[in-house]
């Protein structure tokens, strides 16, 4: 299955598994509703699954790295090399994302999907690289449109080896020193937004590194507007390879009716390419929290959607989308085994 | 130990404890303060528990049950015997608090403090009863101040014997058809606030049964105002027993070190009378989230308090704190568990 076919597969759930499990939530001990988002949580699921019963089989997530030629710009306080670092630091298990996947009984996958540097010897560590880190974004395409069809092919893939392992959970992660300033871009160009309402500090700017990465992301979407009307061709043109991977992951997830947990900031530009490519896909993603990563929020307010948590993240890593997939279990949980109120012998009254 | 004792033993977190915790958490491979509130809640806890790596040895949720004479006024939607059977549902495991605290690894402890009709056949169930429920607060007080003082004692024994299970987490739990009047008409007394601003629907009034409620809401206070300078008579005279026990479950914890989560808004009511008696007490509340009963907000603008979760709760029994005891777990395991700079060999940079 590659990205086109992912996409052509994806339904919109539906509402008939949505009023079935609105039905048995209804019949729970408890005032009608009373558990809100949990309660929307598990009739999402439910409606993915179509089941009646739906379980959680396995969680699993995917942590794609990915190199940015637009840190030749200056808009990072940390060098490319940490890529690299902190890729050994997932394989190793002590990373951020190591320790919460663990709190969610999470399996880890770390891909290179578009590291600058190899890492040939590093065991574990999927090797999907399409191309050694992208170009400049605000000179230059980030990549070719075969090489952004290619990466999010490697998103699709990693979806259809979880959908093989029985995984009925997908989480998205990132690791790319810079990649805030291309998710910038991508959301400047798809939502669409001015640059300034979505380009934030990353992971340590001053007020001046803010001003100039602004002036980046600005002069790389107007080097990119003629491709605007094609979502693929922004990608390639403004995205990272690991954003890409994302949006594949997301496609690959809806196509074979995972629930697909994205992350934060740079996670969300993914969905967001993946949601410009077939809107369905977007019943089936689980946005995790709102980061403070400015432009996150109004990515939000634009779709209508309402993020799980609110908790100051800006690690990335897929992080809080670990956290947040802790608060479905509890829901689906919910849903399975609370009493009703037939069991207990109450009238539901009002 | 009681309440007087406990108020009397809680000081504030040592500034010390959280420095320390703040260094090792700025030494984890993340940049800085990137996992946000993850990081306020452990430094927290390390200060909560003045250990150097401080595990969670154990959680209890306390359901506190009462009923409440002000239902008499029509104040809910629920007839009070629901009061007994939902006791009855906590202790056969069906309800919410059964499933989410069994997602949390928490055990369940229910309490009869107030409840109008005793259950003395109910297995499991803590006999502590005070009072047969509540006097009707639109007319007379809720109790007397001795049972007030009794009640919150009941809270105080539970934290006692929390610890001396070895828990290092409390949270507090309600259940009691009609308790959103009486924790309305408590922030109103406290906060204080217009009864307007802080009656909700609670868990099912439509629009005139909310008039209704506010105006016995109005009524109370009224009646109650010449207690206002000092908590424990305002409690006897508005609050509900399982308020005044949840009040005194705050102060225990906070006087024995433990980390108390406060679930929603009637369990906030109770914690409000606890800070009322001594102020330090909320270096060791935690406050899950915010309900959708009107007047939680305020309580938390008031005070500058950031509940951890916002999804539109209003069950209560425990079942929010049950819920955001888990992103405290997270976050004691990312302080504990995750590698640092020196790991790892890299400078932390910016």
């Amino acid at each position: 299955m590659n990205w086109k076919e992912a996409a052509g597969r994806i339904r919109p759930v539906s509402p008939k598994w949505m009023e079935t499990a609105w039905e048995r939530l209804d019949s729970l001990t408890k005032p009608r509703r009373s558990l809100g988002l949990l309660e929307w949580l598990a009739a999402r699921y439910v409606a993915v699954r179509e089941e009646r019963h739906p379980r959680i089989t396995g969680k699993g997530v995917y942590v794609f790295a990915g190199d940015h030629g637009v840190t030749a710009e200056g808009v990072s306080a940390y060098p490319q090399e940490v890529t690299s670092l902190m890729v050994r630091n997932f394989l190793a298990g002590g990373a951020g994302i190591n320790v919460l996947a663990q709190c969610a009984g999470a399996e880890v996958h770390v891909v290179d999907v578009g590291m600058a540097s190899p890492l040939p010897d590093a065991e574990g560590l999927l090797q999907k690289n399409v191309k050694r880190g992208t170009g400049n974004i605000a000179v230059a395409p980030a990549m070719t449109r075969g090489e952004a069809e290619r990466a999010v092919d490697v998103g699709v893939e990693m979806a259809l080896s979880a959908h093989e392992k029985g995984l009925s959970i997908l989480m998205t992660g990132d690791m790319g020193i810079g990649n805030t300033t291309p998710s910038a871009a991508l959301f400047a160009a798809l939502l669409p937004a001015a640059p300034e309402d979505v380009t934030g500090k990353g992971t340590g700017l001053d007020d001046d590194g803010l001003s100039h990465k602004i002036g980046v992301v600005e002069k790389a979407v107007r080097r990119a507007a003629a491709d605007s009307e094609d979502p693929m061709s922004v990608l390639a043109s403004l995205g990272g390879l690991e954003i890409a991977a994302i949006c594949g992951l997301c496609l690959g997830g809806a196509a074979l009716r995972r629930a697909v947990f994205v992350d934060g900031f740079i996670s969300s530009a993914g969905a967001l390419a993946a949601m410009k490519i077939n809107p369905h896909v977007s019943d089936y993603l689980f946005f995790s929290h709102c980061s403070v990563e400015k432009g996150h929020r109004l990515f939000f307010d634009k779709y209508g959607l309402r993020p799980l948590l609110d908790l100051d993240l800006r690690l990335g890593e897929g992080t809080g989308a670990a956290i947040a997939v802790q608060i479905l279990e509890d829901a689906v949980k919910i849903y399975n085994e609370m009493a009703t109120f037939a069991d207990m012998g109450i009238d539901p009254g009002a």
